[in-house]
């Protein structure tokens, strides 16, 4: 399909340093047992500018601003991140970096009971046994639901790259609350909600959320037709924000890497670094163009509505049409695949709805992309898809995601360089129309080291204020103390208030946060104290609990109430599969329990009001003490119930 | 066996606050459905030091101190912290307060692939059929080695409450490498390494880990007996730091909370809040007076070595009977039981190894144990074991725990009153015989709230510096931005350098720390890359890598290097046996890679120079990516091998 991208085309930078990055890249294959991506920190000619420079870092406010949280003061702003193959959502507070909650998602969290709740289990998944169908993840992206072109503070979605799942965390409650698996695919990457309806008016929230997978397989992938690489494909999906299920995919071209959605709910993009649709490391950087490919909505909905599509194997989820051979023509094309210089990574739109920056990775220039032109294409208005390009500025080396201030400036995070980069976007569209005056470039700073997302406060959004910037950076070598061969990785706070660019903190996050999002505090309403009738299985009160049999399975309820449980013991028997229903009573704020049973690897905790509850098989015979494990009251280390299992 | 504790002694601090404790802590159980806990918040009588003043919060440093990390510069001490119910350990820097690393201990980490990998399965324990025995835990407690007083850098140990295991961490590599679950007990509580050998002067360095239960069982525990609670024992165990066996138990009466060792190695101890022996709330609190219980270890050694020792059920390990009635006569006896008021928590060592201190709980005092009346009382020099007591300062509501800064102050925190107060030891012992003019309590300090460890920077090592001591407070309430009913806990980190405590700054900790030491870094040596030889599986290069088949047992070997595998893809058969091999080559410091499989639920990571295993069976066909997980390169997205299964 990409014979026409390998062509240079008009408008293509200078691509010596491109060649200069093939060369190298390769050097890391070649078994010298140096890698490429630090490598770079110490190639004089590739990146001069990595040497840890700490010319701007000075944390002396010189915007005026004061960056310190006194003990007792709150934070301005929450900062979600994905935590990578970790499986979590961090939740954190800037200006002062600091760390409040990690919401388990795909991972097993021991803490909270999260994989060992029957309500915990029930979002996950088990297998027919009851055993959890997954305990790993590997979340990349994280998108809040929109409304009005901003956060709503209702929803976050997270992606699960190793399983293929989505999952929806409230932001009330900080908990996730759903999870879908999505079919005919893997390496689930890209994640964006969509922020209006393309067609009514009236829904200006997100309803859809749009997922791009990263690698192509058989389709339906059962072991038949595995030898057939060029067969493989890769879909983009589309999942509703309410119900959780998978609406509807598109076959494309090529594969999906980043994602990004428009204000006006028209268009979502995906960039393609594997337009060769290679299975192999140097296939898959072959071509010197790929693409940011375009998915016209309107038109697929309309589609899926004219029964215009397949299925795969087991999945009922329709399936149009999105390769190029079958979207020739503009005017009734879902899709449209716009060339940009080889194997782009980030898309991101400006905040004013108007441009997509999509950062070269392999080349060092940003493509911006006029959403306007996009739209002109889909009409008939517009020869060939790269006219929707309107600047390509060469930036620096490695770029991968670029981020926005408001005040009509990118920051792209340069991998390779370890540099934030600050670009013009006015001057980058007049330069690539042949105006030499302009500065494009108006601002560097080096990162420590190797950066990979960099977001704005309110960035992604039309509220975007333009104040801070924070740089996820991949690698911290030596800048905390030594922690043993796995390293943390460099979150730095950057003040992008001023002309210049200024280092404000470095805090170390753990493995491996990819993609984060930065929220005023006032949009997030948190609950605090859940309510009993929020659980259907509730044990309202002492007088409620107690140990009711059927047969061989016991079902205990109890309640707990600071610095008591209401059963001071239970009997079973051994070989009785038990439930345990535990609402917690206490109204208090921050009055959490938990519930543990001694070598029974069991725990969990209810938050105040909650209900929670746990089945297990009752193995052991003895006398098995359960006592809270969440401290509560200066006798917690009294609060004990004993489970007394007779053989 | 309380009986003699009941009667008030001589020395007795006025107990009027003790009866109102009393009063207030059976409300929890009224059913009013307020928590004593946090009420105190709220009352005018008992609290009212507990508003959230900020009267201490200035951070400009009044003593001098610049507590600001810049970027680029490294903290001065690195602080451990056991993680409660989550299971693991946490690395800390001091001053920032900014976490480093988790280390996954009794939990399951799957971006490590911690209780995925064939290595880290070997160290938690698995079931016949390959399961982990266990995926939760609950560490208290932790405390690293020593060698001549002070921590050598060796080893760290820590508690599993749940599920009754004492783990070890190499402080090298910051890695878990061992665990040993006890037998005969549970509630496995606090926990502390040895300072030297109680008879030969040339082991001057930690060689047991004494381990404390806080729970009477039957003995042995299968189900019979299970009725009569009088019966029901608590043991103190001995763990061999090198081989990590269980070396001997004491039977005791009553049961274990805190743990401490001397600095001569001749006695460990243990406070005891359940004298009474109770299975009920009501039991355990019913008694004035409970013990600071203290071991003789050479004689236990003897007693062991000359055969005077039982076992349990199937438990090969020497129990010796540590029991009043057993040890009637202090000259022979293994133990000695001194009283102080009722349900203390805490025990800790002064510095100079002279003075235990122990706090009441529900008392307003703290005890203060003089460590060489102890050695008179096991000499038949000490008519009662009560007269070892030297000091018993009224101190203020719920004292939990002590920590020292080595110019004679001793800092305990206040758990209702949601203070730290800071008295003179040599004050105390004044006051205590009688002289009115001194003053003991030197400082108070709010913090915010309700503290429950509180330790200064190497305050439990012949090095302490008074430096810094951290409060760590079991609620946060609104100290930070709120994030759903769950709270995180506070850090909070006190400047005592003075002669006024000083708060620098709030951290907020997940849920939950119970314990940390502050360690200065020069001490912490940590190993940044492996060598391939620790590793008797390596695959050593491209060359050794490959598919290798027994029957329907494969073992997949490959290795990796920036940026990728040296298998490009590799086929298998529905139902077969997959072990896969593999070794990171890279030698570059940082240089991590993930190595995850696509709906196999399967992940982990290898650490430059590192070589892990995992087994699993291919139980579906297709084409499954197999991928680099953890950012390497910038072609870490094209890092990918591909796993065939055939149907």
């Amino acid at each position: 399909m990409s014979q026409k991208h390998t062509t240079p085309h008009s408008g293509l930078p200078d691509d010596s340093r491109r060649r200069f990055l093939n060369k190298v890249a390769f050097t890391g294959l070649a078994g010298a047992g140096i890698s490429f991506g630090l490598a770079a920190c110490k190639d004089d000619t590739a990146a001069s500018a990595v040497a840890a420079t700490t010319a701007h870092a000075d944390t002396s406010g010189a915007h005026g601003g004061d960056y310190s949280v006194a003990p007792g003061q709150l934070d301005t702003y929450y900062m979600f991140s994905s935590a990578g193959h970790a499986g979590d959502v961090r939740v954190f507070g800037l200006p002062s970096g600091r760390e409040f909650k990690r919401i388990p998602v795909f991972n097993i969290d021991c803490m909270i009971g999260w994989g060992i709740t029957n309500e915990s289990k029930a979002i996950i998944g088990t297998n027919p046994d009851g055993s959890l169908k997954y305990h790993t993840g590997d979340t990349h992206h994280l998108h809040p639901s929109y409304t009005d072109g901003t956060y709503d503070g209702r929803y976050l979605f997270v992606n699960d790259k190793l399983n293929c799942r989505l999952a929806r965390v409230r932001l009330d409650t900080m908990e996730c609350d759903k999870i879908t698996q999505l079919p005919n695919i893997q390496g689930f990457h890209g994640t964006f909600p969509d922020k209006r309806d393309p067609v009514d008016p009236a829904i200006n929230r997100s309803t859809r959320v749009f997922c791009g997978a990263e690698f192509s397989i058989p389709l339906p992938n059962v072991g038949v037709g595995i030898e057939d690489e060029a067969k493989y494909r890769s879909l983009f999906s589309c999942v509703d924000v309410e119900s959780m299920e998978v609406r509807w995919q598109v076959l494309i071209d090529g594969n999906c890497e980043l994602v990004a959605s428009s204000y006006d709910g028209k268009l979502a993009a995906t960039t393609q670094y594997n337009t060769e649709m290679g299975a192999k490391y140097e296939d898959m950087m072959s071509a010197e163009w790929d693409s940011c490919l375009f998915f016209n909505i309107a038109r697929i909905e309309q589609a899926v509505r004219d029964g215009k599509f397949k299925t795969y194997g087991d999945s009922k989820v329709p399936v149009v049409d999105g390769t190029q051979a079958a979207n020739a023509d503009p005017k009734t094309a879902l899709t449209c695949y716009v060339p940009v210089p080889k194997n782009p990574h980030g898309v991101n739109i400006s905040p004013d709805g108007k441009y997509y920056a999509c950062a070269g990775k392999l080349s060092p220039s940003a493509s911006l992309i006029a959403h306007e032109k996009v739209l002109q294409w889909f009409d008939g208005n517009l020869k060939e898809p790269r006219e929707a390009v309107v600047a390509e500025p060469e930036i620096g080396l490695g770029p991968l995601h670029t981020a926005f201030d408001g005040r009509g400036n990118a920051y792209t995070t340069l991998f390779l360089d370890s540099q934030i980069v600050k670009w013009s976007i006015d001057g980058a569209i007049k330069s690539y129309q042949g105006d030499k005056s302009v500065t494009v470039v108006v601002d560097r700073l080096d990162v420590h080291y190797q950066p990979g997302h960099g977001f704005t406060s309110m960035g992604e959004t039309r509220d975007c204020d333009g104040k801070f910037l924070v740089s996820d950076n991949k690698f911290s070598k030596d800048r905390f103390l030594p922690v043993g061969p796995l390293h943390p990785e460099t979150s730095q706070l950057i003040d992008i208030s001023g002309e210049k660019m200024k280092l404000v903190h470095d805090n170390p996050v753990s493995s491996e946060p990819h993609d984060s999002i930065i929220i005023r505090r006032d949009i997030i309403k948190p609950k605090q104290i859940y309510e009993l009738d929020q659980f259907p299985n509730a044990v309202r009160g002492p007088q409620e609990s107690g140990v009711f049999r059927d047969g061989n399975k016991v079902t205990v309820k109890l309640v707990s109430q600071a610095p008591a449980f209401s059963l001071r013991e239970f009997k079973l028997r051994k070989g009785d599969e038990v439930t345990i229903v535990l609402t917690n009573l206490d109204k208090i704020e921050d009055l959490t329990h938990g519930f543990a049973i001694e070598r029974y690897n069991i725990n969990f905790i209810v938050n105040p009001q909650e209900t929670k509850s746990v089945t297990f098989k009752a193995d052991k015979a003895g006398v098995f003490w359960c006592y809270c494990t969440h401290f509560c009251h200066a006798l917690h280390m009294e609060m004990r119930s004993r489970m007394i299992v007779e053989a």
